[in-house]
C-alpha cells in the first residue's frame, strides 16, 4: 500500500482495525503528525497551563474534553484510544506497557484528557520542499535531542527545562530555515539557538541525550529548535499516577495540511 | 505627560496609583495591550479550553495561577487587579459595578484566574506602519463589530458564535492588509471574511451591534477578523457565578512589544 499517499482517515482506520503497527514517518504526506499525551483530569489543568506558558517546546493543537476519545477539529472520527499504532502507559512515572489499543484505560475510568502536541515532522516537510537538507532523514536514524539549561515556565507540578533538537544546516541556508520554521508557530516555530550550543548548556553534540548523533560537514551550522520531549519529560518528571502517550516515531495522523498550521 | 512615549511598567504604576483612569488606546507606542478575563477556578477550566480550541477569537497570551495577581510573561512586577484604569464586575450574568482597583475581590475568594486576551490594537499599529488606513482610529470612534453566524467549537459551560470586527480597506491594500494579520496569530491574525458580510450572516454593515459604523468609501472592501469581544460574549452569556474584565478600552499595557508577538 502506498502509505504516503493515503489519507489520514483511511490511515488511522487501518491502524485501529490492528492491520499498522510500525512507526508513522513518511505517511499521509503533507499532513500534520501530533505527539499525544493523556493525563487524569486531575492533572489537566497544571498541564494545559504549562502548555499555554510554553507555547514554543509545547504547541497544543488540540485537548478533547475529560473522557472523550476523539480529536474532532484535528481528526474528524478519530479514537485517540486505538488510531495510534502504539502506545506507551506509565503508573508513578514507571512505564507499565506498550499497547497497540489502549481503550480499556478508556473505559476503566473516565477521568482521561487527551492532548495533541504538534510535531517537527511538519516543520521538517517544509524545510525539505524548500530544499533545505534534513540531515536525521538522509541518515535514517533519530534526531538528535539535548537538553539544555533553558527553564520553562512553571505551572503547579510541572516544571523542567526545554529539550531542543538539532539539525545541522548549511551557512547559506541558515536565516532561510529560521525564516521558514519562525512561520510555522504552531509546530515549534523557529530556533532557539543558532551555532552556539554552550550558550544554551550543551557541551557535547556527539552524544545527544536522546535520539541519535548526526553528521555535522564541514560548512554547516548546529540549529537548535524547542522539542516536543520537553512536555513528555516534564510531565515523566512530576510521576503521575497514570499517562498514556504515543511510543516514539508512532504518531496521531491529524487531517490537518502542515500549510494550514502556518496562520 | 507623554503617555505615547511612556514604558509599560511605568504606565502600570501611575495606573495603579489612580492618577490615570481612562482609555489606554495610543499609550506606550509599540507595545501590546490585552484584554483581561477573570473567572473563578471552577470554570476556568472550560474558559482555558475554550480558548485554545478558538485560538483566532480569543488569543491567549496569559494566564495567571488561580489566586495569584500578576502576569508574569506579560507584565513583570504587575497587579492584575490594580493596574488596569477601570473594570467591570459581573455576577451571575449582570454588572454589578465599575471600579478602578479589585483588590477586595481577590482578598475575599483565593479561587480567581486571570486570563490575559490579546487584542487587535496589535496588529492595528502594524496595518498603520503599512500605510493602511485604520478607519475608525482616522474618525475616533470604536470598531465596528457585528455578531455572525460562524459558530466557535463549544468547551463545557462555553459557547457561541464569533464576533467580528470590520475595517475597510482600499481595493489595493486588501492582499496586504490579509497577509500583515495572517503574520500575527497571536492577536487575531488573518480575516475570516473579505468582501462578502452575508456569508457570514452579517446584513446591514450600518448597524454594528457593538462599537460605531464607519465610513465606507468607494472602493474599498469591508474585511472581517475574529474580535476579542467573542470571548467576553460567550462568558456573558453563560451566567458565571462571578467575572472581573476590564472596562472597554482600558486594557492591560504589556512588557512585550507588538512585533514580538509575531513569532
Amino acid at each position: 500500500m502506498d502509505f504516503a499517499a493515503m489519507k489520514p482517515a483511511d490511515l488511522r482506520g487501518l491502524i485501529r482495525k490492528g492491520e499498522l503497527t510500525g512507526p508513522t514517518t513518511g505517511m499521509c504526506n503533507g499532513y500534520a503528525q501530533g505527539n499525544l499525551v493523556v493525563l487524569p483530569k486531575a492533572l489537566a489543568w497544571d498541564f494545559l497551563l504549562f502548555c499555554q506558558r510554553n507555547p514554543k517546546a509545547c504547541p497544543l493543537l488540540e485537548v478533547a474534553d475529560a473522557g472523550e476519545r476523539t480529536f474532532a477539529q484535528f481528526g474528524k472520527g478519530s479514537d485517540v484510544a486505538t488510531d495510534i499504532p502504539r502506545y506507551r502507559v506509565y503508573e508513578h512515572g514507571e512505564l507499565t506497557g506498550e499497547y497497540t489499543d489502549v481503550s480499556k484505560f478508556f473505559e476503566e475510568r473516565n477521568d482521561l484528557v487527551s492532548f495533541l502536541i504538534g510535531c517537527s515532522f511538519s516543520f521538517e516537510s517544509e524545510l525539505l520542499e524548500a530544499g533545505i537538507p534534513v540531515r536525521q532523514i538522509e541518515e535514517g536514524v533519530n534526531v538528535p535531542m539535548y537538553n539544555t539549561n533553558i527553564p520553562c515556565t512553571p505551572a503547579g507540578v510541572f516544571s523542567g527545562n526545554m529539550v531542543v533538537s538539532m539539525r545541522p544546516i548549511p551557512y547559506r541556508q541558515v536565516p532561510a530555515a529560521a525564516a521558514i520554521t519562525a512561520g510555522m508557530p504552531r509546530v515549534h516555530g523557529m530556533p532557539v539557538q543558532i551555532g552556539e550550543p554552550e550558550a544554551i548548556g550543551i557541551h557535547d553534540l556527539a552524544h545527544p541525550d536522546y535520539g541519535d548523533a548526526v553528521t555535522i560537514n564541514p560548512g554547516e551550522t548546529p540549529v537548535f529548535w524547542p522539542c516536543g520531549v520537553t512536555p513528555q519529560n516534564v510531565v515523566m518528571h512530576s510521576k503521575p499516577e497514570f499517562c498514556i502517550t504515543h511510543a516514539p516515531g508512532h504518531m496521531f495522523v491529524t487531517d490537518v495540511k502542515n500549510v494550514e498550521l502556518k496562520y
